[in-house]
């Protein structure tokens, strides 16, 4: 297959971590090419100015994110801006015949009231579109995404949060007013630009702390999908905590079983069925926890299971690279799905390690 | 105070990272002077050897442990050796009239069977005198410290989670049922011999893992002294994290308010009441979590609170670091208390920033 | 082309960072299979009991190294063991018609005397056999890789430091009494087995020193090849650093120009003109010097250049992954010549930011 | 001496990190109190808003930098500006009867034409006083400092290098064209405000690049003091490196020796010799090369020695903190010379470890 006939994509929003995250990937995907930068303080600059490393392979300038421009160049668009600029964008780029894969907060929510009530802002006008876009979490709307042509990429502390509660949910084994999320990042989750004194490596580095204490805007994502797949409504608490790293997310889920007798084994045999036709999706054996590092660079979710007869509850832990699986990478998956090609294809499988 | 009436204190075990810090704390400790230092792979080398930043200032060599010898030179000595070896030595240096701070795990609980059913080893043969051991956690048993003549030293997850605990237990303010304990770590606990894989910079940086889920052996320490606190029972939910950082403990505790009215600000109030004479333990203002680094080289523990209305759980998050206020510096300021010295003696109150 | 045509190849020594590199990268690679892995302390494991993040993609036990069994499976087998022991692999496998590629020091040196005086150890018996072998950088030796069954695949510091080093040599623009070369290295290079108390991130992290001064074994390795290429004998001044990071090198080389109006300009060229067929070496733009991150997971090669007309020196700084272009991906840089295989087929080309 | 009799100091610029190391040891020297603040952007908060770690101690307010008020309420100031600002307060401060301590490069340069060829900015009004201020090197100008009023407090690179270099200038022993400095440094010396994205946690940790190649500000400040020192003028080639940490410099001195029969001995007496009255210079036994980390959070700087007799240089190895020794605790040490007090009052003498 030719270069001509590649799938011609755009990234707006390209200089920040998402999207030199998607450069990378597309750069490497055998049916896409790039054909479109958009940015917003670094137009005029090219990508390599920002990226020196990646200049062999790129020589795009970054643009001003015209609707018009962008639909006559891509017929696929990223959104990876920060919050509240894609429910401007993503309404005119569909209504010229793109299909947008938006890796904000905007898409996220069916019920904008609930957007709304955590990320304030103006009011949204765009309530019809986001009750149609489907959230883009492979693992559980495989088929929505098969159809759509607005998808709202999930975030990073969703997706590890996630994939370590659905078969929990689904089979109705916990108590749902149980869940306890802490949750642990490396810092490339907090952006690039403009830089935040916080995340200085002099005030990161060799340090830990919590943040965002019962009130992180993931938690109502994290609810919304939870309370669909459960049938009831779903409250959890959740704690994001600042790890000294770059990459990596590690979700350590705390629930009440309502079978106390239930095992290990029995919960093993539950998540396999469950992921049995998830490729991202790997169970570690008996005793065995997985680490952010397996899971970085690739598209892959790792999840270690873990009963404590004790206390009746269950535990599990679930490892993915926040800009990966988390976010980029994953975007990619649904668009692998979104065209109807292989869902691997272009997507990194193997780690590097150590 | 000349050197001649400074107190001669040993060091057994100074070769791993309990005791190099009881070195360094006790030469700028104004009281005391170190008067023997013992280990076992390192005997015959001097202090200066396995730690050459410290030679301009101590040259005495690692000598074996020959409970006559130190009894003839030091009145107190602390035990810094794997868990295991105290109980061997502690019964004879106290025959001989030696005061003996014990940093492992062996005189930390009352009844032995606990110890023996999570520590495994031989039987123990000194439970009368493990009955009679202090746990020397100050800010709980200031006063039976001060008349102790054995001081089991708490671990330093136990240290953490305590201090985050011990005023919601003391109230009455949480069902007992539900402490979820999510404590995360620098590797530094994980000591220095025999070096270990996991344990390494190439396997441990850049990632994040969790270990011992359901089975670490500080859950029985920390339930013990729980169940003193409240009079009833306790079980907790106990899951330590490796984080890739030096130094550093934050635990995270959740635990379900029995009142659902009880606000940010009274529990504020009642952690600064409970504390009011600790000098170190500090509550952190309203909104403000505490950083690990904070308490790094210090012997404080900094306390941040958070009530969540929408699931009726208190959060609070402890900072302190692992190898001062969780091990070394604790139990000097237990020395203190049981000299009749000023608590504060000695020990470093402030952090170097960043 | 299916398995059945894949070539297969042997990895002894797979359980070290050479080895879980080569199996990562040969589970990519689209015309090779892996037929054998080879160890000692872990035979009897699989290679999933050590890597358990890989499980999903290769369940092979760890064997005995006899070449018979190996020859008999595999035409080509990487060696990635502790120096000294190659030599008594190596001739048995190509009498059995098998191709090598060493990646300790045992195949780097032409002459043995130059090896016995500095790695010490058993007198070589196979002098033949180590003046046959190619010295694997396909940068300056590419034809001579072609042609080889024996191949020294380079150290990671004799990789950065000569890449610097090579045009400014082949050209004779440099004194050559004057280089020093100072080299920073992640701590991966130390190794996994067995654990060094140095290595521990408790010990490494957050912390810099300079080690082998004036007697590091890359040194010779680095003279052999400079003396070669630049027709006379030279001495370099090598100074590895430890630096507190998993993977990368950076080769900080200066020399003093012998043609004090040489411009930054002109530098450029010569480098971009020596390097002009070599894919993986890359000249950065006037004033932008590389990142060892830059590197991290590829084959490539990133140099920066200044002159100093203040002083009449030339500095360069390469970096590259240490693990890969400095060691792994080297060599299979290296079989894709030896087989006639595009240069670049497997290899990774981009890495991940940040 | 009571609190009434502690000598009233002012910080100004106590907001960044070169401040708040100051305020750390200010607040535990027992012969002095803080008794301003001052700053720009973080007037009006307090300084426990800013590191809410220190609240327990520190309770001032960050207030404008009004020369009369400051000197009505202090009688030694500490300017801990950017360069260019400490011009316009020094000569105010001094004309009402402050001592000043400077640490930016304002006071450091004896000749300004050599300051604003390297430094730009405005031309300069104040030579008198430049040419009279003291180099603030207490194992070099002890005296001078004693006696001044006026400060220029060293840049950390030059600290580092001079330290290691000055035995060797001192002695003649070094060919004065030959001194390559390669030198590393911790990310803290970037500063906290305005945070830079190069700083950010994701973008310097595991990874490593030089910076400032042929052109760093620190170069002319390390020869004009080479200069003075060896009687002649001396160029340096100077390079920083920027390390995955907070704190600490290592710099490698390179130089060739103008006696090639010179021995490690011979050079470990010269440099006991040259340090025998300063306190805080450490030279390392035979084989032994400082670790920054033995440094951090003291005034102490290590000296590793070595001699090539391959190639004949001798390399050099020191290690500071550079916030302390290359900043604040430098300073400290200047005043309290200055004050006719004990060099080591107040002064952190050892390092915790690991």
């Amino acid at each position: 297959m030719g270069d001509l006939e590649r799938l011609p994509v755009a990234i707006v929003g390209a200089s920040g971590y998402g999207g030199v995250q998607l450069v990378r990937l597309l750069l490497e995907h055998p049916l896409v090419e790039i054909a479109y930068l958009g940015g917003s303080g670094s137009v005029g600059q090219t990508f390599a100015d920002l990226y020196p490393h990646l200049s062999h392979r790129i020589s795009l300038p970054i643009e001003d994110c015209e609707p018009e421009a962008i639909a006559q160049r891509a017929k696929v668009v990223f959104l990876s801006l920060p919050n509240g600029l894609a429910a401007n964008l993503a309404p005119r780029l569909l209504a010229k015949g793109c299909k947008v894969l938006d890796l904000s907060a905007d898409y996220r929510f069916r019920d904008l009231n609930t957007y709304e009530a955590w990320y304030k802002g103006e009011p949204r006008r765009d309530r019809d579109l986001a009750s149609k876009a489907v959230y883009g979490l492979p693992e559980l709307y495989h088929n929505r995404i098969a159809e759509a042509d607005l998808v709202g990429c999930p975030g990073c502390y969703p997706t590890a949060s996630l994939l370590a509660l659905l078969p929990l949910l689904k089979q109705g084994l916990i108590d749902l007013n149980s869940i306890i999320i802490d949750a642990k990042s490396g810092t490339s989750g907090g952006g690039r630009q403009p830089p935040k004194t916080n995340l200085l490596l002099a005030e990161a580095d060799s340090s830990l702390s919590a943040y965002g204490i019962t009130n992180h805007r993931h938690t109502p994502e994290i609810e919304q999908i939870c309370s669909e797949v459960a049938g009831h409504e779903v409250l959890v608490q959740f704690t994001p905590h600042l790890i000294p790293m770059v990459r990596g997310i590690l979700a350590t889920v705390y629930a009440r079983m309502r079978d106390p007798g239930l095992t290990k084994d029995d919960l093993r045999t539950i998540y396999k069925s469950f992921y049995r036709s998830s490729k991202w999706v790997k169970i570690s054996p008996n005793g065995v926890y997985p680490q952010t590092k397996w899971a970085c660079g690739t598209n892959l979710c790792y999840i270690g299971l873990e009963v404590d007869p004790r206390t009746g509850r269950v535990i599990v832990v679930s490892a993915i690279d926040n800009l990966m699986k988390g976010q980029a990478s994953q975007a990619l998956q649904c668009l692998n799905i979104m065209m109807g090609w292989e869902e691997t294809t272009g997507l990194p499988q193997l780690a590097f390690y150590p």
